[in-house]
């Protein structure tokens, strides 16, 4: 029940959110565009007292995220993996495993998530290993990792002649609205 | 001539930073640890005018290491990827390419690269997918990648019983030593 | 000028099978289906005198793909890789390298190639591996990677459901077409 | 309690056997050279009456795996794939599956896996489709992955010039006897 949109460019309207808009068009979807939040790496706290932890947009971030069923990641691919703003949110999740393991991989465990990368060398190939990365995060939160697509533009707005990306939103569209 | 280490983990003395430090142990080697570092994210300025770069510490960290020959990666595998850290540095890579992309991409040419990943969770396997995008990383610089380790580590100081690890360590200093 | 099929399944007119044939329906093809003939395993002359190879029906198949532009190899996934028939004549490509690398990388280098791999076990996340195989065979070759399907099935004919991969059917298929 | 190694080269005492008989010299292995039996390409009858397998070798060499608690998969990479001959024996582990599913997954997932892998083109990276490919087979059948070793050779004897190769059978040779 919902939908939450990660987007993970630096820039806004770029290809990779156009692709995810299309995808949640005329739903009911909460879109965070991560790079208007505040958001610090992560430090390791693993083997020390518990620390303070960033004083910054995280706690928010993390709750609308918990809050809907399905997570859709649009990230641009930037030197073949998750851009950097989306992947210092996901490392920042060690934080949540810190201050509640149980909590946070009981409700991860229950949803649905979906990848979107968009990159203009080869994406297609070039793009697997963000893919497997993403297969590897969601084996570890027990995430149902529902679907893909890995779409290819680098001008502004070329992702919509990607016409194999266009239809498998259309597809992905279907499963989404299918299990909302 | 001479060696750049780019520590990307959050935490000083750490399994990764552990194993790097033996790799370079006795040679003269430029230590950059980047957590020590203020670093933005990029912000894409492909299809805009040439703005602004984020005024913090990139350009002298990117001229330390452009002046080396060898150039060790040494990452922590959080969430089966780069450290958002690491990551957002070679994020900025792509602000070097529109500054300048021909001396940045005829250093990084001349370069050979080693890769240093520790992991707790089947590094082995699960950090695969961070070498192959590494590997394309480097097939766009045509930097040389000479050599990866990857290292299982969770409890401090654990890494010095990953046996494995150390006598990979052990050979690919030969190999650095060797084309110093 | 001209497409060939190869058909790498066990068994006739099962998910594979089917998925390829929708990709060149009413288009002229040279359907091969591997395990009509007989295939010998490679031996490996690389280092010792040009021996007898097999005398099998190697040099036939080889002939036939050469003759054309586009090849769509066509497998099922058996155990997460290519099914050991279409590998065992992928094997013997070495031979053809040795009795004429020129021509044979010549040949190869001036066509097309696309991959359909139907599987039942996570095909989507599990079956990349064994695209990025064929992509370093087409590296290798140098025969350009234009395009893949992963599709999912199991029982006879349930690819039939696999609306996403009968899509990306559809825009390969005019991708075939408009190269042809 | 015992070892069995599958050759699957195509070729006696080249790189990868060589690489292989380093790792268990000294101790009680059942060597099974692939080539030297026969062995055809698997039947698909997942959906066709349980039909009358090849008669040849299987039966003989799958007894021989299942009575030993460690295998070691030696394989030539040619293609950037498993040997054809190897693939050959592990696409009828379907038959086995079909035949006594159970008892063939109980026996595989009391055993350790190892795999040794030689190739010529960079095998370092272009080697691990392989290395994920052998992960979802042994995730498949619960047999517990307990290392690999990925060697560079192209002439015969040069394995014994990677000394990386060499420490890393000598830290797995441990691990075995540790096990055995």
């Amino acid at each position: 029940m919902g939908i939450v949109v990660l987007y993970g460019s630096s820039r806004r309207n770029g290809n990779t959110d156009k692709l995810a808009d299309l995808l949640v068009e005329g739903l009911n979807a909460d879109k965070i565009y991560l790079s208007d939040y505040h958001l610090q790496p992560i430090t390791d706290y693993r083997h020390t007292e518990l620390g303070a932890y960033p004083d910054d947009d995280y706690h928010e971030l993390i709750d609308r995220v918990l809050e809907q069923d399905t997570i859709v990641f649009a990230t641009p691919i930037y030197w073949y993996g998750i851009s950097g703003v989306l992947k210092t949110f996901i490392d920042r999740w060690s934080q949540s495993l810190r201050e509640d393991r149980d909590h946070f991989l009981s409700k991860m465990s229950a949803k649905r998530a979906y990848v979107i990368a968009v990159g203009d060398d080869e994406p297609q190939l070039k793009g697997l290993p963000l893919i497997q990365q993403f297969q590897y995060i969601f084996d570890f939160t027990r995430t149902q990792f529902d679907g893909y697509i890995i779409g290819e533009g680098n001008k502004p707005g070329s992702i919509l002649e990607d016409t194999t990306a266009l239809s498998s939103v259309d597809e992905l569209r279907k499963r989404i609205i299918l299990n909302d």
